[in-house]
C-alpha cells in the first residue's frame, strides 16, 4: 500500500484540473451557481448515477458520455434540477455542455453535465449560458469556490485531497460533493466530483469507481428518498505521469485514495443531512452476507423511530431491535447484541442494566454509533445517516413548490 | 350480495359476545388496560400476525393457538408489549391465558393473548392477572370499554360494528383496533380484534380475513416501522345460526362485511397516526400488476418528503413522482399523470399550470388523495396513510425509554 496523506485543496489538488465559477441567478440568494471542472488534457472519465425511474436530463446526458471514457470537463449548475422537462430539458443539457465546449476550445461530447435543485422548472438558458462563458473566463487550480457553488440547502461544502506515494511515484485525488437530503427541499440532490492526475483506464476507473461507492456513497442514507438527480463523476487525466494499471501497487494506491475521499465526503454528507443534529453511524456485524450486513444497516439507519429516538438522546434499543426484525433478513433475536454510543444495552436479545445519565450523554455526542452483531457470520457493513429532528420537518414542510 | 347497513357497538355487537375491562396500572394515567373479549359458545379463530423477525411472546403464543382454529376468548393488555423478554416473557403470556382461561371456565388454550405497550419490560404478573381475573368477573355485551382499554398513545378509539341481511338470514360483524405508530412512542403497535355470528369453518376463516387484510391493514403505513406486536384476531360463534359455508351467498356477504370493517379500521388508524394532522389516500392506477401499483403506493405514502409535504400543503409533485420512481417498479416517466387533492398536476410527465391557492386549500383537508396513473395497465391499489407533521417528531423524540 502507498501511503496516504491529506493535501489542502479538492478537485483542483491533482495536476491539471482548474475550476471556475458564475451567479446566473438560479439561487435566490443570487450565490454563486454555476461551476466547472476542466481538465488541461483529455482525461478518462467515469460514473454512477441514480437508479430512480424517474430521472433528470442532465443525468441522461452524462451517464451517455461518461459511458465513452473519455472527457474534458464537467459544467454544473445549482439551483434547478432540470428534471421533469420533457424534451426541451434534454436539449437544455445538451446546450449547456456545447456552450460550456465551445468557452474551453473542446469537442461538446467531452463536457459531461450536472445539474440539481428544484424539480419541473425549465432552466433560464439565457442566464445559464452566460453563467457558463463567465465561469469559463475565470478558471484557477482552487476547487473551493466550486464547492461552495453546486451547494443548495447544505450549511457547509464538502471537500478533500488526498495524496498517496507509491515506489517514490505520486498521485492525488481530490473531490467535492453536496447534498443535505437524498432530495432536498428544493429538490437538492446529491452531486459528486473527483479528480486525480493518476492515468488509469476507463474500465479500470469505472470498476475502481463502483467498488469504492458500494462502501461508501451506496451506505448513506438521509431519509430514504431517492432524488433524480443523484450523480457522481470522475476525471483522471494522468498529469502525474504515473500509470495505474490493473493490478498494480499504484493501482491498489489508487483505491486506498479514491476510498478515502469518498468516505469522507460520503460522512459529511451525513453530517450535513437535512435539519441533522448528529451524525449515525450504523455497523451491522456477524452477519451471514455482506448484503444482508448492509440490509439491516441501511433499514436501522431509515427507520424514523430509530432517528428520532437518537435526536431525543433516548436510548432506544427496541426500536432498534424493530428495526432490525423488519428489514427480510433471517434473524435469531437470542443471538443479538447492541452497543449504542459505547454502551452495551442489549445481550442475547434480552436488555442489559445501563446508567440512564451515561447513555444520555453519549447520546448526545457529534456522532452516535450504533453497533449490532447478529451473532451468525463473519460479515458486517457500516452505513452512515443523521438524526430526525423538526427542522427536518420544517425545511420540508414550509417549502412552497 | 347483502344489503349492509351500519349498526351500533363493535366487538359485542355480533350475538353471543361479552367484552370486560380493568386497570391494571400498566398504564400511567391509571386508565384500563387489561380486555378480555369472550364468546359465549366455542369459536372459530383465525389471525394475522406481524412478519417481524423480532416477534413478542404473546404474538408466538396467538399464533400458535389461532391455527388451532378454535377459541373461547382474547385476554390483551395495552401499556407493556411483553416483547423482548425471553422465555419468562412466554410464560407470562401462557400464564396470562391460563388466569383468564380459570376465570372463564374453558381450556387455556382457548384463550388467545395479545399484549401491546412498551419493549422490553416483564410484565407485572401479579397486577395483570388480577387485573384479567377482575375483567373477566364484569363481562358485559358492550365493546366500548375494550376499544378504550387496548389503547396506548392513539388519540381515540376506533370501533364498527355492521350487519349484512342475505335471503333473509342476518349476520353481524364487529370490530375494534388500536396503534398509532407502527411502532409507537412506548412501542405500541397495531392491535385488532373482529367478531362475528356468522358460522364459518377455520380455513375459510383464515382465507377470508387474509384477503381482507391484503386490501385494507396491508395497504397502512404510518412511518413504515413494523411493530414486533401486530396481530389481527377473528372469532366467529356462529350464533347467529347462518351458515357461511365457501361460495354461498352468505359467504359473500360475510366477506363483504369483513372487508368493510377492516377498510373503517384502517381508515381510522391512519387519520390517528402519531402527529397526524390529516390522513393521506394514495392510489395508484394503471399499473402492470397489483403488486407493482401497491408496491408504488407504499413508496409514496412512506416518503419523508411527500409526507412533510402534505403537512406543509404544498402541492409537491416533484417528491411524488420522485418517490414514484424509486419503487423498483419499471415505468416510463412521460406516461405519469397525477391529481393532488383533486388537482390535475402532471400530464405526460410534465406538469401542468395550477392555482396555488386552490392547492392550497386542497391540502388543508382532513383528507388528502394522491392519484397516480402510470399509464402501463390496468391494475390500481389503495393504500392509507397520514402525513409527516413536528409532532411525529416530537411524540417520539421526547419519549424516554
Amino acid at each position: 500500500m502507498g501511503s496516504l496523506e491529506a493535501i489542502p485543496g479538492s478537485v483542483c489538488a491533482p495536476a491539471g484540473f482548474r475550476a471556475g465559477t458564475s451567479a446566473a441567478g438560479l439561487k435566490e440568494s443570487g450565490d454563486p451557481d454555476i461551476a466547472l471542472i476542466v481538465s488541461d488534457r483529455p482525461a478518462t472519465a467515469a460514473g454512477v448515477f441514480t437508479t430512480n425511474r424517474v430521472v433528470a436530463a442532465p443525468v441522461v446526458l452524462a451517464k451517455e458520455r461518461a459511458a465513452r471514457g473519455q472527457a474534458r470537463g464537467i459544467v454544473v449548475n445549482a439551483g434547478n434540477a432540470n428534471a421533469c422537462t420533457g424534451n426541451q430539458g434534454l436539449a437544455d443539457a445538451h446546450r449547456m455542455a456545447a456552450v460550456a465546449a465551445e468557452a474551453l476550445g473542446v469537442g461538446p461530447e467531452e463536457v459531461l453535465v450536472a445539474s440539481t435543485g428544484v424539480i419541473g422548472h425549465r432552466l433560464p438558458m439565457e442566464r445559464v449560458e452566460a453563467g457558463i462563458r463567465e465561469a469559463a473566463g475565470r478558471l484557477e487550480a482552487d476547487g473551493a469556490a466550486a464547492a461552495r457553488a453546486i451547494l443548495t440547502t447544505d450549511t457547509r461544502p464538502k471537500e478533500i485531497a488526498v495524496a498517496v506515494t507509491v515506489g517514490g511515484q505520486r498521485i492525488r485525488v481530490g473531490g467535492i460533493a453536496k447534498g443535505s437530503g437524498m432530495i432536498g427541499p428544493r429538490m437538492a440532490t446529491l452531486l459528486a466530483f473527483v479528480t486525480t492526475d493518476a492515468a488509469i483506464w476507463p474500465e479500470v476507473l469505472q470498476a475502481s469507481l463502483r467498488s469504492a461507492v458500494e462502501r461508501t456513497f451506496n451506505c448513506l442514507t438521509v431519509d430514504g428518498d431517492m432524488s433524480t438527480n443523484d450523480c457522481l463523476l470522475v476525471l483522471a487525466n494522468g498529469a502525474a505521469g504515473v500509470n495505474a494499471a490493473p493490478g498494480s501497487p499504484v493501482h491498489t494506491a489508487f483505491c486506498e485514495a479514491l476510498l478515502h475521499v469518498c468516505t469522507h465526503l460520503t460522512r459529511e454528507l451525513a453530517r450535513d443531512g437535512e435539519g441533522a443534529t448528529k451524525r449515525m453511524q450504523v455497523e451491522v456485524t456477524g452477519a451471514r452476507s455482506a448484503l444482508q450486513a448492509r440490509q439491516v444497516a441501511m433499514t436501522i439507519a431509515n427507520s424514523p423511530l430509530v432517528k428520532t429516538a437518537i435526536f431525543g438522546n433516548d436510548p432506544n434499543w427496541g426500536r432498534i431491535l424493530a428495526a432490525a426484525g423488519r428489514a427480510g433478513v433471517p434473524l435469531d433475536p437470542v443471538r443479538l447484541q447492541l452497543t449504542l454510543g459505547g454502551i452495551p444495552l442489549v445481550r442475547g436479545g434480552e436488555p442489559l442494566p445501563y446508567d440512564a445519565g451515561e447513555a444520555r450523554k453519549a447520546l448526545a455526542a457529534e456522532e452516535v454509533c450504533v453497533v449490532l452483531d447478529l451473532g451468525q457470520g463473519r460479515f458486517a457493513a457500516t452505513v452512515w445517516s443523521c438524526d430526525f429532528s423538526y427542522d427536518y420537518v420544517r425545511i420540508n414542510a414550509e417549502y412552497h413548490t
